[in-house]
């Protein structure tokens, strides 16, 4: 195979998106040739933008098709797993687009699939390929802080207007998103943090629906988690403060890590503080610390990093930087947090009770109230890249 | 009266260094008149360094003397209400440390009692001399920033080794001190948060107990507040973590404040927020607005400026910056985050129940299991002015 054959399938904002970058050759060793969307007015734009690429408003039939290779996905979250499922197994690849699924019992049954395949399954989250993160994920992951002790991400900078919700009959409604700033904006932090820092061992939020905007899901969410080792994590997210925060402090009994302003700042322990706050017969200890401020001038390589290493991954067997089955671990975080929320706020051990989230979703689809009076679109100039990078 | 006469009650760490600043003249308008304390250790010392004092091992005898107009108190919490109430109705103006007390039962009946006599009474909370938290108080409660959205406060730089612990027999025991962190180091932290963003409806707290130390109460606390406007805020303390963190973040519908590094940083928009939330027709919009950030070459005053405040307001009627009556906040805030973690970290709503606390607290004092192994002392070169400035 000397390029790969790939259909989008969802020609939304970021479906189309992903289909232009490829077919603008942007990925090295990809080439667009199908796509497929259910709106009329979706295809005939495809129709005038994409020469020479079938257009299909059945997703099964461009699966069968024998003219792709693999598949983007871009279709609203409930229909993230049921769809990667088909494709794989019709024997393709699979880009997801995040998260991996609204419900963690049908992203198990989708990673269950992939493992049984001999196909690539990959996941955009496309903020792994920021250079700052992978920093903290090496410093942390590699030990080089000793003992995590406390995490805490501050992410309120997911700013929408009231414009932006009503610009979709699906957004901010469970039945159209399975949730708020936890499954929509906050999946990239949510990774980010448990690829950082591991995956905590019990979640307890608090979610507040509708607290900025006229929605039926939370706009706001803090949440708080225990880790095994004894460590403690906050996470706050919101998208309705401006101008909001971006900062993520972890602690270590070696040292901390500050991640904000586009900087990652490194205060380093020579010794573990385990070991001196039983040993010094001072009270109030000076010790002293390397002191580092790291920055990375190099861009993110966001959503066309990631769909270049979808490429080399089944070109040349490049280990995928966002693994398909990685998806589930921040999906898992959210799902406990909404678990929590409809239980009075509870600790959700982890892995919690995927029928009592199951039926609790269903019920709050069944009451879904929401009616979008203002159906307004995206303006095309918003639809730039620079609006997918980090913001500090 | 052209100076007051000042009695010292409780000569340990604290309040050796309040009678050495009154008798060393530090404090305009105010002489050393008196100590008293119950150990003769600590009696012989002053006979040694307070020439021309008188001593007493009973404070009621000083009270009663008639050598002293004021007097200020740095005698263990739990004796703190009592002794205060004792002074007040022996006819002398009080200065209290903090915390008022350890229950806000108690501290009820002191403010009673305080507003019956027509006497000075404030209390040692000195970080309110400083001037960057002047300056948020200021902007918060000024309007400034509009109506409050979110708070947190990261303050992790109360670092203590277990020799502190150690140092004294009463120290992080619910017998001797009432509490850990929140009831011993934070309450400079949780007034100022209360001062600057008013009282919270409710409290949830996460107390680890005995995390990074042997003592039997909390070295690490996470507290979740909810105001009566629907804001919410986080507070996290720890004596445990090194390098610690000093950041308060204060968002409102008008802007963002950050203090941090000794610095505060001011983020204002134009309009508010809620305004352009529901006006804009763009997804993710731009909005400017101003920045500065503001710094204080001054150093606080602390303890003396306290001292100094409360001898103009004895003398000349000048207003209290730290009323005793005010104490009684941040007590409830760390009271009600105790009853939270008694209660599988309920959410607790002011005021509480106050028999209920009391009863769980006394119940933590009879179950005490604390023994000091190691008693040792604080080195006198670390009791220098310094260590009781704001921490940055």
């Amino acid at each position: 195979m000397t390029y790969i054959r790939v259909g989008v399938i969802g020609i939304g904002n970021i479906g189309t998106m992903h289909a232009t970058n490829i077919y603008q050759n942007k990925i090295q060793g990809m080439k667009l040739t199908a796509v497929c969307d259910l709106r009329q007015s979706q295809l005939e734009l495809c129709q005038k933008t994409f020469v020479d690429v079938s257009i299909y408003s059945d997703y099964n039939l461009l699966l069968d098709s024998g003219e792709v290779d693999a598949v983007v996905i871009a279709v609203p979250h409930r229909l993230h797993a049921k769809i990667a499922i088909d494709a794989l197994q019709a024997g393709l690849h699979v880009l997801l687009e995040k998260p991996i699924d609204v419900t963690v019992k049908e992203a198990r049954k989708l990673i269950e699939v992939s493992e049984h395949v001999d196909k690539k399954f990959a996941i955009m989250l496309n903020q792994r390929t920021n250079k700052l993160f992978q920093k903290a994920h090496e410093i942390v992951q590699g030990g080089y802080l000793g003992e995590l002790k406390r995490s805490i991400w501050i992410v309120t900078n997911w700013y929408r207007t009231q414009f932006y919700y009503d610009s979709g009959d699906w957004r901010a409604t469970w039945d159209g998103e399975g949730g708020g700033v936890l499954i929509n904006q906050a999946p990239h932090n949510l990774d980010l943090w448990q690829w950082i820092c591991g995956m905590p061992d019990s979640v307890r939020a608090f979610c507040n629906v509708a607290k900025y905007h006229n929605i039926e899901v939370e706009d706001e969410a803090t949440i708080y988690t225990k880790y095994k080792n004894g460590a403690t994590g906050i996470f706050i997210t919101t998208t309705g403060e401006y101008p909001g925060t971006n900062r993520l402090e972890i602690s270590g009994d070696k040292g901390k890590i500050v991640l904000e302003h586009g900087m990652l700042k490194l205060w380093k322990l020579e010794e573990s503080e385990r070991e001196f706050c039983y040993s010094l017969d001072v009270n109030f200890p000076k010790i002293p610390y390397d002191y580092e401020e790291i920055t990375r001038k190099e861009k993110e390589s966001g959503h066309i990093g990631i769909m270049q290493n979808f490429a080399n991954a089944i070109l040349h067997d490049e280990q995928l930087i966002s693994p398909g089955k990685d998806g589930i671990c921040e999906l898992a975080i959210s799902n406990a947090a909404y678990l929590s929320e409809w239980t009075g706020n509870a600790e959700i051990a982890l892995p919690f009770d995927e029928d009592a989230f199951d039926e609790m979703l269903n019920d709050c689809c069944k009451n879904s109230k929401v009616i979008k009076h203002n159906m307004a679109k995206c303006k095309s100039n918003e639809n730039n890249l620079d609006r997918w990078q980090v913001r500090w």
